[in-house]
C-alpha cells in the first residue's frame, strides 16, 4: 500500500466537521478502496476553540489557512471556507501555486474563478476537484464529466437548491404561503437567516454555470445566467398549476442553441409525469440529456454535512487512486481550459415553449378584455385562462378586491410574451407586476 | 495529443453497431474530452455480410473474434457478443492474457466469471470495465465505485430490467393482464422471443450480483441470489396494490447484515412516495444508500443501442484518459479481487418487513377462517385483508367460482410468512399456490 494521502483542511464549519467524521468512521473502507489511507494532517478555521463535536487536537493547527499549502506534510488542500473571494480564493490559489491538489465545495468560487483555478491546476499538473460544489452528495460532476462523456449534451437542467425545493414542496403540501413557509424553514435551520442567495436563485445559478461548462465544453460564464427566484410564487399559483397538471420547481437549465449558450434559473411549471415533479423536500436532482444516452437523472441530498462530506471525500479517493502511480489527473472541466469555447449568451426571445402568466388585477369590467387584447396583439396564443376571485391571500371575495387571472399559453416564442407584458405595462388594471413562469418542455 | 486508443470490436449486433455510430457521430467531441482519438481498428462477428446500417468495410475484419486481442494495432478489446461463456469468455480471457484492456456489456459473463477476469486484469495491469453491463446507459457502476466511494453502503437496490418494468407499468396503466402485455411487448420488439431471462428475473439477478460486489466489497456471488420473476403478477394484484398505495416493480436488492449478504430479485410493492414508484416504461433506476451520502438515485434508459453504446464509450474514454500517461487503471470491483470478502448468503428468514399475500381460493364457507388461522398460528399479524369475487380474470362472479383474497401484513420476520404458507400447503381451498410479494421498506 502506498503512503497516505495527506490533507490540509481549511474551514471547520458543518461540512468540515462532516469530513473529519466521515474520514474517522469509514477510514478502513476508504483505505481499501483508495489503495492507501487518507489522513488529515493540518486544519485551520477562523476560530480554534469552538466545539465542533469532533476532536481536532490530533491535527496540526494553522492560524493562517492560506498558508497551509506550503506545509511539507500536505498533498491536498480541502477548501471549505466558502465565499467567492477572500481567504477561500487565496487558499485555493496558494494550494495550486505550491503544486498541491485542491478539493473544494465552494460553488461561488468555482463559478467566478473556476477557469483561473483550473488553468493553474493544469499548469501544475495537479487535480482540482469540486464534486461537492454542485448538488451536495450527488456525483453529478462525475456523472457529466465521465459518465456521460461519450455524448453531446443537448440540455442539462435540474433542481439545484434544496432550500427552494423544500419551500415550494411544503407550500404544495400545505397550501401555505411563501413567507410563512420561509419563516418556518429558517426557524428549523433549513434556510439561512439571510436567505437571498438561495431564494433569489443565485446559489442555483452558480451551480448551473458549473454544470453548463462541463456539459457544453464552454468557458464558465456566470454573469449572463438569467436568474429569478421564488419570492413571488403564491400558494394560489401552486394551486392553479396543480389543477393544470403541473408542480412548480425552481429549475436551473442550460442549453446550447445556434445563438450560443442559454442559462436560466427560474420557477418552472413541471408536468406531473416528469421525474423532477416528484422531487420533494431538500432533495436535488439533475437531468442530462445526451444524444446517445437519452435522459440521465441523478438525484439525492443536495446539502447537509454528511452528503457534502461524501462528495468531498469521493474527490479525495479519486485523487488517491489516480496519483498513486503518478497517473493523469484530468482537466477539471473535462476539456483543458485553453480548449474551452467562449460561447455567447443565447438570446431567450427566440426560445419556443409554453408559459404560465399570472396577473393580480382590480376586479372591474374590461380587465380580462385588456389582458386578452394584449396577448392577441403580441401574438401570444392562449390554451386556457382562469379568473378567480375570493382567494384568501388576496384579501377576500368582495367586489372591488383584487382577483387573480392565470393563463397558460400555447408553444410560442418568449419574445411575444415579453411584448404582451410591455403592452400591459403601466396599466391601471394591474395591482402588481405580472408573474411569468415558463413550462418545462420535454 | 497522444496517439489514438485503438479498439477491436467483437460483436456487431445492435449495441456494436451503436458503438460504431456513436464513435462516428461524436468523434471530435470525444477526442477533446479524452485527449486523444478513439478509433476502431478491427471488428468481428458471426456473420460478415449482414447489413447493420453502418460501414464496416473501413475496419480490418477478423473471422476469429477470440484472436483479435493478438493484433498489434489493438489497445482495447470491446466484447459485445453476449453469453456467459463461449466465444465471449474466450475473447475476454485472450484480451487480458495479451495485456489488452477489456470493455464489455456482458452482465452474464461478469456475474459468472467477473472475479477471474478482474484478477487477470489486475495481474496484467490493464483495465477491465463493464459500465454497460448494468442498467444500460446509466453510469451506476461509476456512481457506486467512485461517486459513492466514501460511504459504507447500507443497501443497493433498483429496477434493473427494462422489459419487466415496461410490462408492469403497462399492466398498471391499462389494467391488462401479464400474458397479453408480454405478447404485445414481443410483437413490438420490447421483449425477446424467449423472454425467460428477463421475466424470470435472471437478467436482473446478474446485474444485482455485480452491483452487490462493488457496493459491499464482497466476492461476486450470483448463485445465491433469490430470484423470482413477474409471470404470476395479476392485473388484480396491481389493482389491489394501487388501492393500498403501492405500485408493483421488479426490484433487485442487496443488503449486508450480520449473517452475510442478502441478494434478492422479486416483484416488490413500492410505496407511491418512493422515487422508484415513478419509474415507468423501460427505464432503469438504482438507489444506493450510503452512511454519509444518504439515498442516491441514478435513473435512465436501461437498454437500447444508444444508451448502451454511451456506457461502452464512457469506459473507453476513461481508459483513454487514464492510460495516456501510464496512469493507474484501478481495480475493476473497486477493491482488488484478493481483498474482496467472501460473504455468506444471508438467511432471509430473519428479515423483517411487510408483505402482500394473495390467494386464489374456492368461494366456500370457512376459507377465510382457514387462512386467518394459519396466519395466527404462524405469528403473522395482518394489517388489512380484502376478499374479492367477480374478478373478470378469475372467470366471473358466480358462486363457486374462485375468488381472490389479498392481505397485507404488519412488519414481521419472513420466516413467519413461510411458516403460514407451509401450514396452508395442500389445502383443498387453494385454487393455486399463494403469491407473496414483499413491500419495499424505507
Amino acid at each position: 500500500m502506498a503512503g497516505p494521502l495527506r490533507i490540509a483542511l481549511a474551514g471547520l464549519g458543518t461540512v468540515g466537521a462532516g469530513v473529519i467524521r466521515l474520514l474517522d468512521a469509514n477510514a478502513a473502507l476508504i483505505a481499501r478502496r483508495a489503495g492507501r489511507r487518507i489522513e488529515i494532517t493540518a486544519v485551520s478555521a477562523r476560530e480554534r476553540l469552538k466545539d465542533r463535536g469532533v476532536d481536532i487536537a490530533r491535527f496540526a493547527w494553522d492560524d493562517d489557512m492560506t498558508a497551509m499549502a506550503a506545509r511539507d506534510d500536505v498533498d491536498v488542500v480541502v477548501e471549505l471556507v466558502g465565499g467567492s473571494d477572500g481567504p477561500a480564493l487565496t487558499a485555493a490559489r496558494n494550494a495550486l501555486a505550491q503544486g498541491k491538489a485542491l478539493v473544494t465545495a465552494n460553488k461561488a468560487m468555482i463559478a467566478h474563478h473556476g477557469l483561473e483555478l483550473a488553468q493553474a491546476a493544469e499548469a501544475a499538473g495537479v487535480a482540482l476537484k469540486f464534486e461537492a460544489a454542485v448538488a451536495g452528495g450527488i456525483p453529478v460532476i462525475k456523472g457529466l464529466r465521465e459518465g456521460a462523456a461519450a455524448n453531446a449534451i443537448l440540455r442539462v437542467y435540474g433542481i439545484l437548491n434544496g432550500t427552494c425545493n423544500y419551500i415550494l414542496s411544503t407550500m404544495e403540501d400545505t397550501g401555505r404561503d411563501f413567507a410563512d413557509v420561509l419563516a418556518e424553514a429558517q426557524a428549523r435551520g433549513f434556510a439561512e437567516a439571510d436567505p437571498a442567495f438561495d431564494i433569489d436563485g443565485i446559489d442555483a445559478a452558480h451551480k448551473l454555470s458549473i454544470l453548463a461548462s462541463i456539459a457544453f465544453g464552454s468557458r464558465i460564464d456566470f454573469t449572463p445566467v438569467e436568474t429569478s427566484g421564488i419570492r413571488r410564487v403564491l400558494a394560489a399559483d401552486i394551486a392553479q398549476a396543480d389543477q393544470l397538471g403541473y408542480v412548480i420547481r425552481l429549475i436551473g437549465i442550460a442549453e446550447a442553441d445556434e445563438t450560443g449558450l442559454f442559462q436560466r434559473v427560474h420557477p418552472y411549471l413541471v408536468p406531473r409525469a416528469h421525474p423532477l415533479a416528484h422531487v420533494d423536500g431538500a432533495t436535488n436532482a439533475v437531468v442530462a440529456e445526451g444524444n446517445f444516452s437519452g435522459r440521465l437523472l441523478f438525484q439525492g441530498a443536495g446539502a447537509g454535512d454528511g452528503p457534502t462530506a461524501s462528495a468531498v471525500v469521493a474527490d479525495l479517493i479519486d485523487i488517491a487512486r489516480q496519483t498513486v502511480e503518478g497517473g493523469e489527473v484530468g482537466a477539471p472541466f473535462s476539456i483543458p481550459v485553453a480548449e474551452l469555447e467562449p460561447m455567447a449568451p443565447a438570446a431567450s426571445g427566440n426560445r419556443v415553449g409554453k408559459a404560465y402568466l399570472r396577473f393580480i388585477v382590480a376586479d372591474r369590467p374590461g380587465v380580462l378584455a385588456e389582458i386578452a387584447a394584449a396577448m392577441r396583439d403580441a401574438g401570444v396564443s392562449i390554451v386556457s385562462l382562469i379568473q378567480q376571485g375570493g382567494q384568501a391571500h388576496l384579501g377576500g371575495a368582495d367586489a372591488g378586491e383584487p382577483v387573480l387571472i392565470a393563463l397558460v399559453t400555447h408553444d410560442g416564442p418568449e419574445r411575444c410574451i415579453a411584448e404582451a407584458l410591455r403592452l400591459l405595462e403601466g396599466s391601471a388594471s394591474l395591482a402588481e407586476a405580472p408573474l411569468v413562469m415558463h413550462i418545462l418542455g420535454d
